[in-house]
């Protein structure tokens, strides 16, 4: 079903827009030769680059390519010759895509690999040439301006809902980490838990105006407004994301309270007691971080509180190449430097961080595990290089949280001038955010 | 009491290193004259500038100078002519100093006077001439640096333990925020509620090794000692102050737990379960804050916990010039991105910022009120210019806490790779964190 793959690949998948991807001769797609020496000798330094992780090659005519100390406990199998230059020549890119086609595969636990190869890649990572690690490393991400916004958030929001139904929790439909305040929470529990402490930390009292910039399919939107008792005017710019919020809110007879509005955080109007944003800054775009904190400016009153729950960093470094190219077009996770410099800009005091790292983690493990569940029915929707390439971004992104290369940052804040401030955190912890059962 | 009044002004107090105070002829300081039409229009001009805050000036020969519009709360008496051109050519130093020697003086509520000129100023800053912010803002913090660190210390925390006795707190003789987790808490309360916070945000368990950077009078070392079992190296320039924390320390039969190092941060050495830094941030100056990261990164376990707590900003600026020249020398406060780039600097995983920014202006009314009833003893111990120019300090720092020109950061973090963190921050919640008496 050539339609579905296109989900993952209509962006920049060419040849000539990947430009540290070597063009390879025919000749070397066959899989009946025998390895070179040196290509043995490439893999070799490879893994020596990659700080040495317990990983061997398993390469097309059977043979082995183990490290030359250490225990291993992966074994990726390359499929042709030509699967071994391109994962050489630019391994962040291809080693998903190789393994999305099925040119790659890997005998071992993928979110386990994964973490050990991130891992191993950062203790040396700094050691590497400059050269070695812009070649690597390097790349453009993709606009995110009014138009290309759309185009990018399209490309991955609007895969359709039944997909996403398939492996989010079914309390809220949350595509953002959740809170496991324990460490036994379902994933409803936890999800419901996020959009309390959400809540919560916005001091949310009935009768007030939120706005919300990304609101997914509509959530905490409806959480806020069920269970606070607030008005929501909720932006988005994905036609499924915004028709499934709608119609939900219409079944909880919360319609009068929320409106899901169809458009651009850029164009936000009015001005409302609390701002609040849940994985959306990741699509913003570094150059739009002036804008954005100019919105949430003209968005709050002066007492008015804002909350912006993001996938970040803990130093500056582009979005994965892989990760930005075929899932999401555009994403960049912020510094957490980066993200202090957004309330600079609009002036704002900041009150309160959260880091929520290992939450993610574990909220992705949820997810992996649901979609395996549904593999079948993920191809079916689409296609196996779709469900291969998915699995990979859930593996991976299970990866990068353990191993500390993102981070899930929380940070409320609010007008410089305002001094109608919490006394302390204390009304965030009264009783548990999770409901005792969904 | 000419020595005492050098505590004040040792440091770069001749004219020549005052470039913005203009050189004024003898005749000036004639108070027997009328004032001049365009003296009149100097400050009421003035006024416009500082965004005419309810103010009123009062001249030497008992005339007034009101806004054009507008409720008056305030006077301010100018006693010569030559303080009216000091204080047109740089309000900035110049309003500090003239108070201080008395030559200014303030009818109304200083605290509250501060407060309004610090958000009238604010409101209106933005629209100032560059050359006019230029003149009235920039000037040279002193360095940092190992050897004027020891000068810049000396000269404000050696002024004396009985001094500070008098009016900070008899708990734990602390010079930092304190944490007035509810409204009615004593200073002592408030500020062993700090201790508790602290060690609660860094999960202290006994037997834990604690270095601490900048120990004051070493009561967080011994509260850490006495309530969690840990052993302290203790460091801090102030030999007046290291001095007494070693004595109280032996008083309270904790000297087998705390060593207090009479050194520079930059000295620390070894490695420790938790890194604890509690207002000293505010003296490492910028062109230091890498070499602080290097210190926290060495001396952190890869489990290892940090705090540092801090005066800070919403955004960069310089500190306030005569509390920089007069009262902290070289102190300068980072913005909250400033301070995260000394995170990223150590490539450390932000867990937990907490902005405290009211607590300090409670703090600082607590010690004003008490340096008020000793305010002849200040004065027998040094001079009323000492009294005046620490009585101006405490107010105008009121005051920055209040129009939000200071913050005051309480920043949790650990090597980015340390996955042993905390589930959630309830743990600092479980109960209240101030004694119920002291």
């Amino acid at each position: 079903m050539s339609q579905s793959t296109s989900k993952v690949e209509s962006i920049s998948s060419t040849e000539q827009e990947q430009p540290h991807v070597l063009s390879i001769p025919l000749s070397e797609q066959q899989t009946d030769r025998s390895p070179h020496s040196h290509e043995r000798w490439l893999l070799s330094k490879l893994l020596r680059m990659a700080g040495s992780p317990p990983v061997r090659f398993q390469l097309w005519n059977g043979e082995m390519v183990a490290p030359d100390e250490g225990e291993v406990r992966f074994t990726l199998h390359l499929k042709d010759p030509k699967a071994l230059y391109q994962l050489v020549s630019n391994p962040n890119l291809a080693f998903g895509d190789l393994y999305s086609s099925g040119r790659l595969d890997v005998e071992g636990d993928l979110p386990d690999l994964m973490t050990e190869l991130f891992r191993s890649v950062n203790d040396v990572r700094e050691r590497w040439p400059k050269w070695l690690d812009a070649l690597w490393r390097s790349h453009n991400p993709r606009s995110t301006g009014l138009a290309e916004a759309k185009e990018n958030i399209h490309h991955h929001y609007d895969l359709g809902n039944e997909f996403y139904s398939l492996w989010l929790d079914n309390a809220e439909m949350q595509y953002t980490c959740a809170y496991f305040e324990k460490d036994d929470l379902s994933l409803e529990q936890a999800q419901l838990a996020k959009l309390e402490h959400v809540c919560r930390k916005l001091q949310l009292k009935p009768g007030q105006t939120v706005v919300e910039a990304g609101c997914g399919w509509g959530g905490l939107a409806r959480y806020m407004a069920r269970e606070y008792g607030v008005r929501v005017h909720a932006y988005n710019i994905s036609k499924e994301q915004i028709a499934f919020a709608r119609e939900e809110a219409r079944r909880q007879q919360l319609d009068h309270l929320i409106d899901y509005i169809e458009d651009d955080y850029r164009n936000i109007d009015g001005q409302y007691d609390a701002f609040v944003s849940v994985g959306m800054l990741e699509h913003v775009g570094k150059s739009s971080y002036g804008e954005f904190a100019g919105v949430i400016q003209r968005a709050l009153k002066p007492d008015g509180m804002a909350l912006v729950h993001s996938i970040g960093r803990n130093r500056p470094m582009l979005m994965n190449a892989w990760i930005e190219k075929r899932i999401f077009p555009g994403a960049y996770p912020p510094s957490i430097g980066e993200f202090m410099e957004i309330c600079e800009t609009g002036n704002f005091s900041v009150l309160d961080v959260e880091n929520l790292r290992l939450h993610y983690a574990r909220t992705l493990e949820h997810w992996m595990e649901r979609f395996e569940q549904h593999e079948d029915k993920v191809t079916e929707l689409y296609d196996q290089h779709f469900t291969r390439a998915w699995r990979m971004y859930l593996a991976g992104s299970i990866a990068a949280f353990r191993a500390g290369g993102l981070q899930l940052f929380q940070v409320v804040f609010t007008p410089g001038e305002n001094n109608a401030l919490p006394q302390n955190r204390r009304h965030i912890y009264g009783k548990p955010a999770a409901p005792e059962e969904t």
